[in-house]
């Protein structure tokens, strides 16, 4: 059932044992929710803790820094920033149909949880967990605004996609004011590259290609990348977006091998051509501006089908 | 003379014909400014110009959309982010004794203008611009607000840097409320990459080095490397950076050859090790974690003189 914010206020306050879970391989909106929440529940004198399929990523290390695993039986699980039960990873089996409250901004929430309050509009879950933290009358301290500041700045990207509103800024400036220690959260999060992240940038923009006059970019992710940097899977972040973000680019191609001869291609476009056309004529979808799809050929004759369908794409828009 | 925004605001009030000075080599944040108040200015009715050395960078273009150069007789010059008389540029020897306005953010200005507004604590100039736009009583146009958004978005990093206060945000809120395209420009100022920088950087990641068991890491930028990626000076942007972002590393080097045998040198450090102790040591200065020097050698002497020093720099913190 969906609930508005006061509801799943109600149900919280009743609760004196309460389980926060985060999705499996946390970014930081779900631990920054996640563990605001239980920094606030904690100002309340509730007990409560965290539990995430996968460990905290070392930027995120921060948010634990007051966190105590305290021995108590578990009276009201609920989920924060989980769109859906198999995204609990290790530990969906033991508590997929048990999820009382979710708290959520993903449009695509499932409705899995007995209750579930999501707020679509938001930039992250961290803005409703905030408006949570303030209805429940806890204290937004310094421990509780670093979390939310986390979630917030991670899920916006420090502020800059188009998920984000006015209403982000507000409660930034908020949070700021309540002692979050938004400086070195922000060189933590947005400044620091692990070295594996290094390698892998050297080596993808050494792959770098353009064709069709420079409007098609394609970066090539093979599969002895991770060993050979000692990168591990979080440092290929965000590289699909890599191509497309070249000036001049109109579709930009990534080509990651899965195994001998199978490639994962993300496929990026700017406004004017339909990257789910490209996809489709592979078997493959999604949205306008950013699809996939799976080419099984070697790797020259992937390119050239990848690249001949792009450039078709583009002269069809002339 | 250093004034007030309210007189400011007061001395602008009487002016009728303005022309609005940006530093060369121009940035958001002094075009933001410029721009911004330009069309602030038209609305009340009063001619206006803006005037900068060199020319609007591509990715700025969207601030000159509706400017129009009228002829006209300039009867009040000021100037908006402009540190010093000797930052005009080609525009110096015209304009260096005549500059009766001055708003700026550098705790740094020199003071040079009759009349000078600086707030040292603004991410921004045109956090003081958008001020002295309201208090002009000029509507805060779609059109001014693309323009002090730039401004205010660029010169902070898109809110990360140490700069930015509660008081950023809740401009950007408000800017955004009042029509700011935020979305377009952010993905124009902080995701397009011209393809000249995508070679500096496939270049740069490629030189990169590292010594003292990953403490200290080095990237060189050789002459011939704007010519070879067909790549501007802009494109050069914030690479010193670069090898301090690497997590481990406590001192970032940067040589860049400015002619055969002669090396600009900046370093960056964290918070343990002093970047000036390292530069004074070469006949440089500069900031505890950010200095510059010059060093005339060949390549490997060069890096030798600088790895060793900054080896012996951290064994001595130790």
């Amino acid at each position: 059932m969906m609930i508005d914010v006061e509801q799943a206020v109600k149900r919280l306050l009743q609760q004196d044992r309460v389980c926060i879970l985060a999705h499996a391989s946390p970014d930081g909106d779900t631990l920054g929710s996640a563990y605001g929440l239980y920094y606030a529940l904690r100002e309340l004198g509730k007990q409560a803790r965290v539990r995430c399929a996968d460990p905290v990523p070392s930027q995120y290390a921060h948010l634990c820094r007051e966190y105590r695993e305290e021995d108590f039986e578990e009276g009201f699980v609920m989920a924060v920033d989980v769109a859906a039960p198999n995204l609990l990873g290790g530990l969906e089996a033991a508590y997929a149909g048990r999820v009382q409250l979710c708290l959520d901004h993903h449009p695509t929430n499932e409705g899995y949880a007995q209750e579930s309050c999501v707020w679509p509009q938001a930039a992250a879950t961290c803005e409703l967990v905030y408006e949570v933290v303030r209805l429940l009358g806890a204290p937004v301290t310094p421990m509780v605004a670093d979390c939310l500041y986390t979630g917030l700045a991670s899920d916006s990207g420090c502020f800059k996609y188009p998920s984000t509103s006015p209403q982000t800024h507000r409660m930034a400036a908020q949070l700021m004011e309540a002692g979050a220690d938004y400086s070195r959260i922000n060189e933590r999060l947005f400044d620091t590259k692990t070295k594996g992240r290094i390698l892998v940038e050297q080596a993808v923009l050494n792959s770098i290609r353009f064709f069709a006059g420079d409007r098609v970019a394609l970066i090539t992710i093979p599969r002895s990348l991770l060993e050979h940097a000692q990168a591990a899977e979080g440092d290929l972040d965000g590289l699909a977006a890599l191509p497309r973000m070249i000036e001049g680019v109109d579709i930009g191609l990534t080509l990651r091998e899965k195994e001998e001869g199978v490639w994962k291609v993300s496929v990026r476009t700017g406004s004017r051509a339909d990257a789910s056309v490209l996809c489709g004529k592979f078997g493959g979808g999604g949205h306008a501006r950013a699809s996939g799809c799976l080419i099984r050929a070697g790797y020259d004759e992937a390119v050239r089908m990848l690249t001949e369908a792009a450039e078709h794409l583009l002269e069809s828009l002339e």
